[in-house]
């Protein structure tokens, strides 16, 4: 709603005076620990091995505020970096954000990032420790995050096994689907189908619980965020194996059916094996294994879907070589 | 030197192409660690409290192409986290970096970015452990960084005690000096001078070992990244004090007094309570623990010079109130 008063932006604000209005979202500290406010933060590491990462979302490359929020793009920013550490089989502990605003950046996106930072931030238990705010000509905003890993230590890339049933947490594709709703403006007044693909692609829920369950089984596990057929091959590379997957055993998200009959020649399985940021685990681990992790992924009601078998022969999905599925994968798509 | 070749650039190569590149320089991992090349960077924590901080640039408000080389800036953006870290009396010891670049960003750019960030991260014993590339209309960097605090514990800056002594590590103003020589283009072929305010502005060191030793001493800490008015007011505030400095007291760096030859209306002295990234300590600690610190500090080669007391009365420079002086500080200077 434009009320006709001037809009309060971040140039008018500076760095201090943001710091201040977002930084009460995320405390107050935790018990014994310093957050926002000094130095640096400081706390001690409760158990087991630290996990690391950073992800950083550039205005017009990774998201549009064409049709994301500024709920959107901090949620998204969370969720991209807690599917990394949910990848590795460990639970988000603490974070800090580093974030570039253009001076007439109003300050309704700011609280509406923090918002969607701390929204999912809040949900996963995870601290949002501090922060860094500087000006730009565009809306740049990276999350470093630590994670814990389970008992087991870090579930890596490079632990897939020759026999490994190949399996993928729930449907794959929606994201892509939602982004395609998106750029071609497909509207559909009152479609739950629609919005349900807005959300896969804005709002993803990185399987953190789901990932902690299977590290008790993986070899190997990896998040789809770049797509199956690019992620996949970061495994079969890293253990050094090939692969084989059946089109029929992918399971693509249940409302692209809905969108192929909006947008023709529209394939839900090759949406499902090329689009990114479904933000899903792929893992590889004993076929004896599945079906109790299965059960256990069950009762938190997130499906574990055996797509194939790792080989040792070439990494193949259906009757085409992976190579051939990434060369039209999202990068592609995503016009990078 | 253009060799009429075409440069390749950032958008030549692609994210993983870049990863690759420029990851064998901070490698290889230590010894049982998870470094570049999974979904996180895992490792154990060696002892005592983490310390966490990020810093992001970005070209044209953080730095400038037109004077600060790819080497430049990424010494820089490691040595303010690596700031940071000492300010809390603790070690550098993991960072990720999340890197934006313009597609026509040459790749010998992102070469030296990556060797200065090296340089200094080797010099300190820091692991670069991970990062992030994306693209955009402008180039960004952020670093987040782990440290380790002291037996101690994190030297915060609420801690000042009245009748503390306020001192600080080496002279002051070298950084906003070399700013100027750089921004007003004063040119003195073969000046010693010139290149030493102009290292002071591109290449500061931070005072990680200084850091080390004063957290045996000091009540409260902080590094001057805004300089010292700001700076000191960061600690009056936290820690519910004032101070006296005496002007006389505050050192300038030793080639301020050549820049203020050739540039008419500059004072050192100014230039040295409200110049930023000098990256230098500030400390709070007994009077009677002064010539033990600064007998310590004088084997790293480093100077301790006390600069006032802290008070319970209000917060001053000279004659004149702290606020006086921070609204003609560095925030102006750099014309943010």
């Amino acid at each position: 709603v434009d009320d006709g008063r001037p809009h309060p932006t971040a140039g008018d604000l500076g760095e201090h005076a943001l710091i201040e209005r977002v930084a009460p979202r995320f405390g107050p500290p935790a018990e014994g620990e310093v957050w926002s406010g000094d130095d640096t933060a400081a706390f001690r590491w409760p158990e087991g091995e630290l996990l690391f990462t950073t992800d950083l979302m550039v205005e017009d490359v990774d998201f549009k505020l064409a049709y994301s929020s500024g709920f959107d793009v901090g949620w998204k920013l969370v969720a991209a970096n807690a599917s990394d550490i949910a990848a590795m089989g460990g639970r988000p502990w603490r974070a800090v954000a580093s974030i570039a605003l253009r001076p007439e950046t109003e300050i309704a996106f700011v609280d509406a990032l923090a918002e969607g930072m701390a929204a999912l931030s809040n949900d996963l238990g995870l601290g949002l420790v501090g922060g860094d705010f500087s000006s730009g000509r565009e809306i740049s905003a990276s999350v470093a995050m630590l994670g814990i890993a389970s008992d087991r230590g870090p579930i890596l890339r490079s632990g897939a096994r020759i026999g490994d049933a190949l399996c993928v947490t729930g449907t794959l594709g929606g994201a892509a689907g939602g982004l395609l709703v998106l750029e071609e403006q497909i509207v559909a007044p009152g479609s739950g189908e629609r919005e349900t693909l807005v959300a896969a692609s804005q709002r993803p829920r990185p399987r953190v619980d789901e990932g902690q369950i299977l590290a008790d089984y993986a070899h190997a596990m990896i998040d789809l965020s770049d797509g199956l057929a690019v992620d996949l091959g970061h495994i079969t590379e890293a253990s050094g194996v090939g692969c084989e997957i059946e089109l029929g055993a992918v399971p693509p998200h249940e409302s692209l059916n809905w969108l192929c009959d909006k947008r023709p020649h529209t394939d839900p399985v090759s949406l499902a094996i090329t689009g990114g940021e479904d933000f899903e685990l792929l893992v590889c681990l004993d076929a004896s294994d599945l079906s109790e992790a299965r059960a256990r992924l069950d009762d938190q009601g997130t499906s574990l879907t055996r797509i194939g078998v790792v080989t040792d022969g070439p990494a193949r999905i259906g009757d085409r070589d992976l190579e051939d599925w990434r060369a039209e994968g999202w990068e592609h798509l995503h016009n990078r």
